[in-house]
């Protein structure tokens, strides 16, 4: 959707996309005249945006048919506009299928934001100031989890197929978007090895920069502590080479394992011997203040006495 | 750049990037003939790329001056080169001001994976069974900063001014990409509230989906005890309307603040009573198997015994 603004305001037309490309076909982009409705009036074509409490635009909306050439024509006389009305951020939506239009729009600074599936997100900050724009999202989330077997003190480990080293390590994956700690830990559990279970606890939390295959970015990876609800293993072939249930102790002593399942498997043997609740970070569901969803929060539980 | 398949083999041409741009602009893309060096052979272009340890392909290199529709035929021939070798996905690593070359990407089944900065990356699953690829990051890091003042039982508070309804909360913000936990908590802490501070544990995880202002994606927050080192208030007043040091059983009793906040005012006291030990996960750093670099691992400190 565009707006036409004349000297002395705006005035909105039907089918001003057709409009204005076939405008911008005639190669006077920027100026045109008039007949009926708009006479001897001079007219510019403008971007429409939605403007947010921070004072933000942001575009969705651009001419179907529109050259690289004539976008970046089009966002020039528009930045004017915005910034004449102290805006203080753009952020162009740009649909995959005209992703030419980034290309127009880098020529005035614009970067890409994020972008994902069907579409890029590119934002300006044209506020005064430092950029003040929030990032996006920074971290992946892998979560394992450690079944331990109580009534033997065993926990399932598995052994990657993909990895130069075969070190003992927990199941586990990247989250699914949208995806809880725990249901990723038990999903990957069971996709790795064929084993149910239930989540009971968080257990550890690490975090790892210029993690590798997170394309640049970092890793949150968390530890879980499940119970058993089945016993008998069958594990994927494409993902491991090896899974047993294996021996506590023997995990905590070994070298073929890597440190933070070395740490966890000791911090699980204290937890077998003086109770989980020594090792435990338990997980509450609350309500979100300003969404109205929910959240999950995981913490040490505190005493009857102190809550 | 670009390789040039004949019927026999590969042959690598110089200044082949202009050749084929203006091969293209002939119209006769896809199949062109030479006199000398390429005798009586059809030739066609290709788009190269490096092959990863899992069988995809990552293009970086295009032609810089190609258009939408040159692209797509050579992608288009390209493709039918890599699935005849067998090749399971394909990376197209495509540099902003060279856009339009995603909309010809679109038109054979790619999606943006990503994109940051100057740079989209599309992708596309061409190996048997369902996409394999692994997604991009899921989750912001928001981290808060809980400074307790253990001579009086006070710890810092403020109050936003971008919120609907007065509640005091710990100073906090989203981490930069590559900041650690307590990096994120005592910048934050500092910036908001003048409160110079030392980390000393993580207390609390929180996991948010469809989180406002994550674009879409997950909220990982976490909030970490801090200790003082100074203790006159000079606060952010763009960011905050009210900073203080409230005594902790007040900010655990009052309704004027979050449910998370709340829960770790209780947890805090009860740390202050019985000790920190009892509610702190403990950082250590170790190094990292494969990448050879450093991760910060929390969990519960375990007694020496079992260490």
């Amino acid at each position: 959707m565009v707006f036409w603004m004349m000297s002395g305001g705006f005035c909105r037309g039907s089918a001003v996309l057709c409009r204005l490309s076939s405008v911008f076909r005639s190669g006077s982009a920027g100026s045109v005249r008039f007949g009926s409705g708009c006479q001897e009036r001079v007219c510019r074509p403008l971007l429409s945006g939605t403007v947010d409490r921070f004072g933000g635009v942001t575009v969705r909306d651009f001419p179907p048919d529109i050259s690289e050439d004539e976008f970046a024509e089009l966002l020039s006389v528009s930045l004017r506009q915005w910034r004449s009305e102290r805006r203080v951020a753009v952020w162009l939506h740009v649909p995959l299928a005209l992703s030419r239009v980034c290309s127009g729009a880098a020529r005035h600074g614009f970067f890409f934001h994020h972008a994902r599936g069907d579409r890029a997100v590119l934002s300006l900050w044209v506020g005064p100031g430092d950029d003040r724009l929030p990032a996006f999202a920074t971290h992946q989330v892998g979560v394992a989890g450690a079944v331990v077997d109580e009534s033997n003190g065993k926990v399932l480990v598995v052994q990657d197929r993909n990895k130069t080293t075969n070190a003992w390590k927990f199941p586990g994956g990247l989250s699914d978007l949208g995806e809880n700690i725990g249901e990723t830990a038990v999903r990957e559990v069971f996709e790795e090895t064929g084993i149910r279970s239930e989540f009971r606890s968080l257990l550890s939390v690490r975090q790892q920069h210029d993690h590798p295959g997170a394309f640049g970015m970092s890793d949150m990876y968390l530890i879980c502590r499940l119970s058993p609800l089945s016993y008998d293993i069958d594990f994927c072939t494409q993902e491991c080479v090896r899974c047993e249930w294996l021996d506590l102790r023997a995990l905590a002593d070994t070298s073929e394992t890597t440190p933070i399942t070395s740490r966890v498997a000791k911090l699980l043997l204290y937890g077998l011997g003086s109770g989980f609740h020594n090792i435990d970070l338990a997980m509450e569901t609350l309500p979100a203040v300003y969404s109205g969803s929910f959240y999950q929060l995981y913490h040490r539980r505190l005493p009857e006495t102190s809550q």
